[in-house]
């Protein structure tokens, strides 16, 4: 085996059994005309936020929830972010676990396809920009950009096409300039046709408030949250869903989850549920 | 023993021991000048909210959430809530665990004294109130009110008075109208002069919130807060406390704890710890 690149991660298999239930049978078929196995994850602090604002880089979770992540990451054939966490971070969107490939393991093998929604095709993006360099060194895929647009800008179109990856046309209702109304069961069984089985949402805070509210419960299938405990403060990126209202008219949950399990890890927890419908 | 009040709750012993290290060592002694033993906890949701508005009820973590509570009022010599949650809930603030007074125990052993903090003196009570009656069962304190007028109302202090509660006046600045700056340090080292050796801050947000700021954090000896796996939804009353901002005047996380540990609790987790200096 070729030397392991610098920045190979390592989840200890003892953590492993208590994920398992939560996350796509490893035999999964490909239905193209259904939901992939949808998972909801992401790490905030105690008062519910991502990251002190829109692209800070914010120490929370520990080394361990990063293993983890990227441990997740290689159980799924896409990840998803939106645009804004995409255009704030130059992220890298690949898995870096040892064992898939470009770590040590068989060509894109355990290498999720990045998705970024994108509804106005906003994303400015160059070849440059870390995701392309790893997909060129064999160390992640190219993202396939969901938008709203019939005919997305041609340069990206180029850049994408160049490295293996692609823009998908995704009929969206327009509400403003920039403002784009995501139907997520659309955007779900537009990866189902790519062939993609599973996906895991990691965010940011508006991709995660949209997606956690009742049209879509039923294509989540699972939840996977990490907490660290530090409260941030307020003015960061906040997970917080739409308020809810009951029949009545009166707030209520906006979402409770069932099967619950909480794993201490480090000095962070790990939720694992299932959204109650 | 006489039989036990129906609403009696228990507290399984084998969730005790990770709690002790937490809690007022019980021999404390009383130091007058000092500052008592100071825990600051309460039950959230996911997304850090204690109500789906002030006063709701909300129900948010399990039955043995509620013991949880009652076992911790039952280890310290005073409770504290603001006024806010007071004049919205109608609050027993007794403490119902079966072994003190009134709950199977000999006269008010294990019975916290209330504190309630009301700069102003706003809050509306009668002698009819859930805490009154239960301090004429025999089944709490009467409270004591921090309030920063140099004199309360009369017919007030006369309710007090009758039941054994009184008025306590802190000075506080007044920054408006009914809006004062509580100094925790003062209110704590009023509760010392008292002789209250240990307090348990419960609530609510604008207490908790305004308590997590770094002048305070000296004198706050642990943190136990409770998480269901619910998502309340934005418009609720949420803990978060004031955005901090480091030396360069970049925000910065506004609390993190230490010494953490996790502890699975039903569907719920309890999370304890200590405020980082």
């Amino acid at each position: 085996m070729a030397s392991l690149p610098k920045d190979t991660l390592h989840f200890p298999a003892e953590h492993r059994p208590f994920l398992e239930p939560h996350l796509p049978p490893k035999d999964l078929p490909s239905v193209k005309d259904s939901f992939p196995f949808t998972t909801v994850t992401f790490a905030t602090s105690l008062d519910s936020q991502l990251a002190l604002s829109p692209g800070a880089p914010t120490k929370l979770s520990g080394p361990q929830s990063k293993a983890m992540t990227h441990y997740l990451r290689s159980r799924y054939d896409a990840i998803l972010i939106g645009v804004g966490t995409a255009a704030a971070d130059n992220p890298s969107l690949n898995c870096r676990i040892e064992g898939v490939g470009g770590y040590g393991g068989q060509g894109l093998e355990g290498q999720p396809r990045p998705i970024i929604i994108d509804p106005a095709a906003r994303w400015d993006f160059t070849a440059n920009q870390k995701i392309f360099q790893l997909a060129r060194n064999g160390q992640g895929r190219a993202p396939y950009i969901i938008t709203g647009l019939a005919n997305p800008p041609v340069d990206k179109k180029a850049i994408l096409d160049e490295a293996g990856g692609k823009f998908i046309t995704v009929e969206m209702a327009t509400t403003g300039v920039n403002d784009h109304k995501v139907d997520w069961r659309d955007v779900l069984k537009a990866l189902s046709l790519e062939g993609l089985r599973s996906v895991m949402i990691e965010g940011g805070g508006a991709v995660i408030n949209s997606l956690l509210q009742p049209e879509n419960f039923s294509v989540i299938n699972s939840v996977i949250v990490t907490i660290a405990p530090t409260w941030l403060g307020t003015g960061g990126v906040v997970v917080s869903p739409p308020r809810r209202l009951n029949d009545e008219g009166k707030p209520m949950a906006a979402v409770r989850l069932d099967h619950v399990e909480w794993h201490p890890f480090g000095e962070d927890v790990v939720l694992c549920g299932k959204v109650k419908i």
